[in-house]
């Protein structure tokens, strides 16, 4: 069962371009990094666009955060000097690494596919053969300084 | 001694407003929220900005997170389409709640007098008599799509 979200909430994550993922590691150390995502109303999805040979991939701090702990969080803002239109939503939820070569799935796909229909700097990217963060929500928060 | 930091990172600290503080519980379990701060060469430095009988201000995520584990990280960096000037500066460090009571130090005033001159939201608002979250880097990145 996906997690209940407001419409207007759904409706801010979509149309915003980025967010900040927390991950942390398996002594709870945190590390936070600017990414692109896909939310299709159940699951996150983020690229790695890295070049594959360029990196170990694996080796990323956020994969490596992942596989040992797959608690993160997500911040979706914009910042403005009027601090009483402050607006932003906190996603808490699990993720994992999903590969390119799990051939029983499509999600990997999809989840390309998605990437690459909301940025099109991703269309001439190689992110299919690179794997994929999913991140299922656990609990979403919205915060207004008006509220 | 301060961690040494090179002279166009500190700048691109200090000319930016907003940072998204990545903090985790004691089961490693991450948070993350935009704030404010202000970077005075050796610590960050950051208010907290409810009105203290709205809340219990030791029960926000943030400050209850850094009482039972100190690791935290920033980012600060801007989103642009062009992908190609991305840049964001990752800190990891050690955080610390500063109680507007400690009177043995005036760290608490200092924090909030620079925090008041590079905000003028703040002039208005009472932090001073709210616990300041002191960060103190032990390692600093930037990340540009450039290099």
């Amino acid at each position: 069962m996906a997690l209940e979200i407001e419409e207007r909430i759904v409706q801010f994550i979509n149309s915003h371009r980025v967010a900040r993922l927390a991950t942390a590691d398996a002594a709870g150390r945190p590390a936070v990094v600017p990414i692109c995502y896909v939310f299709n109303g159940e699951s996150f999805y983020s690229a790695i666009d890295k070049k594959p040979k360029r990196v170990d991939l694996m080796q990323l701090q956020r994969v490596r955060n992942i596989r040992v702990n797959s608690h993160v969080a997500l911040v979706i803002d914009d910042y403005s000097e009027k601090w009483s239109e402050l607006i932003y939503v906190v996603i808490r939820g699990v993720a994992e690494i999903i590969d390119p070569d799990e051939s029983i799935s499509t999600e990997h796909e999809s989840a390309v596919a998605a990437l690459r229909l909301k940025y099109e700097q991703y269309r001439s990217m190689v992110i299919d053969r690179n794997p994929i963060i999913k991140i299922v929500p656990k609990q979403v928060r919205l915060w207004s300084a008006i509220t």
